[in-house]
């Protein structure tokens, strides 16, 4: 748990006292392991090279470089995927390449090795036995660092007992094992403590046991080690997936994939949160969405558009769910009269984005949810609506009730809306409390954790954004909420450049600035809406993960443009 | 044609002296049409508002924007696509949206109008007749604005002559007509010009007449109104399908799709070609290609990745093939042994892809072809290998026959190499000119405009990339080719992390700028490979045009930074 994550406020300062007396414990130990880690290895590394008096000594060793360097082409058909390492293969020789992610020596004639690949295992034995394999080569399999890459050659066999450390209930009987690529022996972070979740942590201190908790900072400053883990690996894999079903939706629906320009004139939207530079002697900066760009392209009558692309933010966030540079998913699509007409494309594609990665990625949600345990998502086949209007008053009542049933709650879950300042203003935004507290609100009465909050004060939303017909107070515009927090934005636009002027002038932006937007909408514009959706908050928050710095791959934050 | 264009070296003086005559008359006659329409337009504008002494003032104006602030939520359904309007709906009451493309008044009792919605278009006839149409609302329509959004509501008819103007093969018989958004009366481009082709420009031309040609620039500057063409409506909806049978194809062989930053620190992968700016205080760049993160991304184990996503590149190139951002079509995979095994999918994908385009892009391929007249793409179904060496080779030979057969035809055409000085250097780099000689050669010698070039002189490429094991001079490196130039560089990556360090310094880069990358190895790294594909190159070279500022929505160059 890094410590930019929000700690439980209910934990006693008793145990907050126990935790980090822990945590000094267990970075005792981790570096005491990391010692003893580093001596076994530069003892290990007279075992690194083959034993040249050794007869057998060609079963085993190094790969040389030149082997690897495109000296034969290949028939990757000769390696066997773990993943397919099934007792069907009994009594066969097979080959596999992976990753040496456990080394169990037991004496000096016999070493486990246990190979992961695409998070699959496999236990390997390598037994000394005359003729084939040697003690030397028992010796070099013992002193291979964790997280090598070898290729194995073995005779696949079924073990008596079910094997527990790996996936794949067989073994392979080691009669050849090359080093493709050593590991240093000392890893900045075991994968085994970054694969460990909170539960077996807390259950391990409680039978009085530390376990090493690596924090977050350390996980991102060694990232290709980190993102390894079985929860990782799922995160991303989920990620890949939502960017497909989003576009698979999208192209069906008739949208066309656009690329706009990230180097832009002026300063994108306005505001101080944008990341300025030199462009060739001209002030530049860099978009902070794709927004002006895609309305753009309705005006040039595409009709329909979308676009996935990075956005960046140089706010000065700190908290867990923003970053200064993220992955957008940005539509704009021309409509014949009504803003719901964007909401009936963000319903459905939604309800069938979520489908999909409950069916497809059934695995990859059981990786996550292993390390970081969640509640699947729960949302209706037809998505919720309401007003922002009906969401204030939601949200009055229950704060009435309860105030009516008990002032003195304030401390105890469930009333900490009222210590923590759920501000109601009408006309303004709901701050991240209230927008938690209304995501428990509609799931108790409507049961879904995915609904569509729509008609806000028009004072919080951009300058583009159409104010309501009857009340220009309010406007076309709506977010979506996923387990009370935000992840979607969305509106009509204004497409009368006389107005849009306005506005934009209303809301203190330099209208020269943005004339070539301006002037794009005198040639004839379509009334059009769309919406931004920030795929790392889609990742995290379906996952129920909590920090956006989990789901985003080498995460931008105001502190951190590394590795 | 934009002036930065190559213009044709055969081209007598003479000629040109013509062409730019009829440029300058060109201009004056449009500058003509400009202002006789601006006089039309102010004429116009007293017709603009419904006359309210009109009984049938009801059926005709302009609509008011309260109607399309959401007022009323909308069944789409109502609207009937111009695309849809065929013989089968007549007698049909149906309406439509679209754009007023012309505009053309008989007398005061008829104007035709012409409607185009997404690349179709439908005649529209609005005729005075008692109890439906005015003599006011044929006067409204006629003084209308091309490229105007208006709603026509009308009887679908079939006309005894087919239609030339329009492509749908019904007319409406126009019962109402309101306007959704006014164009100005003058635009800047007229879209008749820009969607003009040469062919046509010089035939009228040979008959006497000057038409109007729209420079690039213009085009580029107005570029809401040039994307309207049915050429670059094709362009950029080719560009969409080529981006989604990329990813198609790779999802369909386990590639995980990632999205890696841009912003990074350091001075990405070095060289004066890089946008610089402040992080909160840090000094960073943009990514001049996710080469780095890609490769992080394979030592974090995923496998293969691919991403798509927009790269940046300060060069002060003025060709006709770079700009400063454009989209990168990324991959990197893991490989058992050889770097033929990411030249495997190179050809397997763009094979798919091109077959992908040819079979479901035919009416935009279509509608580029018209106005751009190219040749389909010639391309094997296993595609062609030619050692860098074997290349040059035949580049030699070509150069030596040349030489002996005549000496004089340095002027002609096919002999152009010798006057722009094709240099061949065994360990340089091909330059444009020996690229797109060794096209031809090819595409003579082997029936293939698409090509592998592989092995080339590791001197010439970047610090990453693994030398031959036989020949250091020599790499594991490819690239690819359409019509003579390239669109792919790839190759495969050095995997030791000392290895890669003594490269990176042997290159003359700040190995201390690239830490976290190379320390990416150090924790077990598999041998690897990738490439990366320039997404605009490739709609540019399938489709045979002359300029990448054609297949950038909103391109950006040294020059150009807006809109």
């Amino acid at each position: 748990m890094s410590s930019s994550e929000s700690q439980d406020p209910a934990a006693s300062s008793e145990a907050q006292i126990s935790k980090k007396a822990a945590k000094k414990e267990a970075a005792k130990q981790e570096k005491l392991r990391r010692r003893q880690e580093i001596a076994a290895a530069s003892a290990a590394t007279a075992n690194l090279s083959v034993d040249e008096a050794d007869p057998l000594g060609g079963n085993y060793g190094d790969v040389p470089l030149v082997e690897l360097q495109s000296k034969t082409p290949v028939d990757v058909g000769e390696w066997t995927r773990v993943e397919a390492l099934v007792a069907a293969l009994e009594n066969r020789t097979v080959l596999i390449r992976g990753r040496a992610q456990a080394i169990r020596p037991v004496g000096k004639k016999m070493a486990f090795v246990v190979i992961r690949e695409n998070g699959f295992t496999v236990q390997c034995l390598v037994q000394a036995q005359p003729d084939t394999v040697s003690t030397q080569m028992v010796k070099f399999a013992a002193a291979l660092s964790r997280e090598s890459i070898v290729d194995v050659e073995g005779i696949v066999s079924i073990p008596a007992a079910p094997i527990k450390g790996a996936t794949q209930q067989v073994e392979i009987q080691v009669r050849k094992l090359y080093c493709v690529s050593r590991a240093v022996p000392t890893l900045p972070i075991n994968l085994e403590d970054a694969a460990r979740s909170e539960v077996e942590i807390e259950k391990a201190l409680q039978a009085g046991e530390q376990l090493v908790r690596v924090n977050q900072d350390t996980r991102l400053n060694f990232r290709v080690l980190d993102v390894r883990t079985p929860a990782n690996q799922g995160i991303f894999r989920i990620q890949s997936h939502v960017g497909s079903a989003f576009r698979q939706f999208l192209l069906s629906e008739n949208f066309v994939e656009i690329h706009t320009p990230k180097l832009i004139a002026g300063s994108s939207e306005g505001g101080a949160s944008v990341f300025r530079l030199d462009y060739k002697g001209q002030p530049a900066c860099l978009a902070q969405s794709p927004q002006l760009h895609k309305q753009m392209s309705i005006c040039g009558d595409f009709g329909r558009v979308f676009e996935i692309g990075p956005v960046f933010r140089a706010e000065d966030s700190y908290t867990h769910r923003h970053l200064c540079e993220f992955t957008g998913l940005d539509v704009e699509m021309e409509i014949k009269k009504h803003y719901f007409e964007v909401m009936d494309i963000v319903d459905r594609l939604f309800v069938a984005m979520f489908d999909s990665l409950n069916q497809n990625c059934k695995k990859d949600l059981e990786a996550v949810g292993c390390q970081y345990p969640f509640e699947p998502l729960k949302y209706l086949r037809q998505t919720l609506r309401l007003t922002y209007e009906e969401g204030i008053q939601m949200l009055k009542v229950c704060l009435k009730i309860c105030k009516l049933i008990n002032l003195q709650v304030v401390d105890k879950k469930g009333d900490r809306m009222m210590d923590v300042g759920i501000e109601i203003e009408p006309f303004g935004d709901l701050n991240t409390e209230a927008e938690r507290k209304l995501g428990q609100l509609v799931l108790e009465k409507y049961g879904t954790e995915f609904y569509i909050l729509h008609r806000y004060p028009l004072a919080v939303r951009p300058f583009y954004t159409m104010p309501c017909y009857d009340n220009p107070a309010y406007s076309n515009s709506f977010d979506v909420f996923i387990r009370g927090e935000e992840i979607i934005s969305g509106a009509q636009r204004v497409h009368v450049p006389e107005f849009l002027e306005q506005r934009a002038a209303a809301c203190g932006i330099d209208v020269k600035t943005i004339s070539a937007y301006i002037d794009s909408f005198r040639y004839g514009a379509p009334p059009h809406g769309g919406f931004g959706v920030g795929l790392e908050r889609v990742v995290m928050l379906f996952c129920g993960l909590n920090n956006i710095r989990k789901t985003s791959l080498f995460p931008r934050d105001p502190l951190r443009i590394a590795p």
